[in-house]
């Protein structure tokens, strides 16, 4: 009997939803399977079969007990043969990783350019990264599932453009469709390509990776020289109507605050953007970070002082979506404690103004790399979407 | 054969997925539905007829035209036969109507009452006016779907809780259980009936009885004593972890801003809620509307000011969800435009100086009764949802 287009369909949402389960529950076994899928005992085992095949799912090796009879065997995600490969690019920086579906981060190449560079060369030399990540998950007989790319502004997801990066000065860039053509010269054709904003991507990570229930929504703040935020409800990013949802840097934390890049006044950005805290004390980003590490004690009182604001922000967002967990990252986090723990702190004063209780607080688990893995994430999601 | 769970529910999801096309393009005819959704001529036929049967879709009367052979049927949702009931319980009053399947209110009545009652006693009169509504249903030979519930503060939507209305001073009233009790001492059984937050029900108003497409997300934003927002994102309200998105009213516009009832400072509702505008020249809100009525200068001045305050909320709003559309709704809307225009020109200042083009924002169609003809299209919400 031929397969309908909708038996296809069908097929799909439930090996997704296979994967998906022995994702959050390592050591189903296929019985387990069965019963809360509601699929039948054959249509699990031929499933979970094709799926072992596939380089998705492993068996655990069966532990030998004293009971009599096979003991069930039990299922996890494998982490050995199908890899991700997800990258940041930054403002001024790119960083390019190799994943296993188990979060596991394989290899990774790093590369600084100037925010002068032309779109066309960065995007080129980007390419010469992920080419030879590429090929290295050829030499180690691995098979790529395809390559996420978390870019620093709003994108068009459904063409891979990036229609506004204000820290880098590009727009209506058509990311996706280059790096495929820089790609294609390196005789590498036919890989799924995804991009997205770098603080979804980074949000996704958190979701994706996780070794445990996560919340939902689940907010996760990206904290650099841009400040922006991504948004993951029921599974699903929340993107906005145009791709702009979560530019929170552009929040009004005061009517009559300090300028803005963007031209506006009093935004979240023009607080505690990183460039911005740089700039209160007259020096660039990297003076600043020498500054802290060395302990001078205006660079930490900027910091401090940013802090609270961030405090404002999160508060502002747990008001308004009422996330499940809310996890912070990005370069501002790594220049030691003082910035976050002012933001928790003001966080917390304001909660329990109102006799609330603030949801948990975390840094990511990736550091510095949460958008590049989350741009790995990127890929998963997309592949385990049920439609 | 006997007809399996799946299969119900596939039934299910068919049968609402033609309701929602035939209410977004009447005259669709049941060829065109076919086409449209894959299923088969005789699939469609069957289920559109059990549709006219239970009273949700009619045939409009075939026109006659010149053509030979017979013209297609053209469909159309029912808006005679099946009754939706809503209410809105305010602050001090409330409002319940009756309401078709295309949005027509057919009925509705009003009852104010002292905020110091308590709450079984304001359940008690609500759970009259539902009543009567419900037998005007039956003596009109129609037939009720539900009844919908939009209460002032956070609600847990599961077992129809409300947890916290802080302008009623409410915590923990079980809504649906108190009013489905005294519903059946009047013999009114089996009613399904829903609780929600009222600018989430408003926001459903918005999306359930559209003309037209509306803008995904669509922002509900509730002005009055209380200040509150509604987000409906793909079709699905967004809630948060614990109900509580959506409190806009304490977002705070400035660290330092005027004491909330809440108990923090600088709140969005400390600004330009209702009882806070009219605090701020000594009067209490009927006062405050009589004023504005006469003219007042100072009166005035407060609604031309909090309206700035509004606007930066609005755009608070706006860079972190990217809505579609902003709709307004609410009491303090009906107090001239003063306020309304305030908020547009501060609104669009802030977007045009980051040369940005705000979304839409136009003011509830259903204006004073947004929350009880929302909470209608909540029953219809329930209903119309595939799972």
């Amino acid at each position: 009997m031929a397969i309908t287009g909708d038996q296809r369909l069908l097929k799909r949402i439930n090996r997704m939803a296979l994967v998906r389960l022995v994702r959050s529950q390592p050591g189903l076994s296929r019985a387990e399977l069965s019963s809360l899928t509601g699929l039948t005992k054959s249509t699990v085992s031929l499933l979970v079969q094709e799926l072992i095949d596939d380089g998705w799912l492993c068996e655990d090796s069966i532990l030998v007990t004293g009971a009599i009879g096979r003991r069930p065997t039990p299922l996890r995600l494998d982490g050995q043969r199908l890899v991700l490969i997800g990258a940041e690019l930054g403002i001024g920086s790119m960083c390019v990783v190799r994943m296993s579906l188990d979060g596991c981060i394989l290899g990774q190449e790093y590369a600084e350019f100037s925010v002068q560079t032309d779109a066309d060369s960065v995007l080129g030399m980007l390419a010469d990264l992920l080419g030879r990540q590429v090929e290295l998950v050829g030499t180690e007989n691995r098979h790529l599932l395809g390559i996420g790319i978390g870019v620093p502004g709003s994108v068009r997801e459904d063409v891979g453009i990036l229609v506004v990066a204000p820290n880098l000065g590009w727009r209506n860039v058509p990311v996706k469709l280059t790096l495929e053509t820089a790609l294609l010269k390196r005789g590498l054709v036919d890989i799924p390509l995804f991009v997205q904003n770098d603080c979804d991507v980074a949000a996704l990570g958190e979701v994706e990776f996780a070794n445990s229930a996560v919340g939902d929504p689940l907010l996760y703040l990206g904290l650099g020289v841009g400040v922006g935020a991504g948004v993951v409800v029921g599974g699903r990013l929340l993107l906005g109507a145009t791709g702009f949802a979560g530019e929170v840097g552009h929040i009004q934390l005061q009517a009559d605050g300090p300028r803005c890049s963007c031209g506006r006044s009093g935004c979240a950005e023009a607080y505690f953007g990183l460039r911005s805290m740089a700039q209160s004390i007259h020096c660039d980003v990297e003076e600043l970070q020498t500054k802290v590490k060395a302990g001078d004690s205006a660079a930490i009182e900027v910091l401090r002082a940013g802090g609270k604001h961030l405090g404002m922000l999160m508060h502002n967002l747990w008001v308004t979506l009422d996330p499940g967990a809310i996890v912070l990252g990005g370069q501002t986090c790594s220049l030691g404690n003082y910035f976050v723990d002012s933001a928790r702190s003001t966080f917390n004063e304001l909660a329990h103004a109102a006799n609330l209780e603030v949801p948990p607080v975390t840094e990511s688990r990736f550091g510095s790399q949460a958008v590049a893995t989350g741009a790995a994430a990127l890929v998963l999601h997309e592949l385990l979407l049920p439609i």
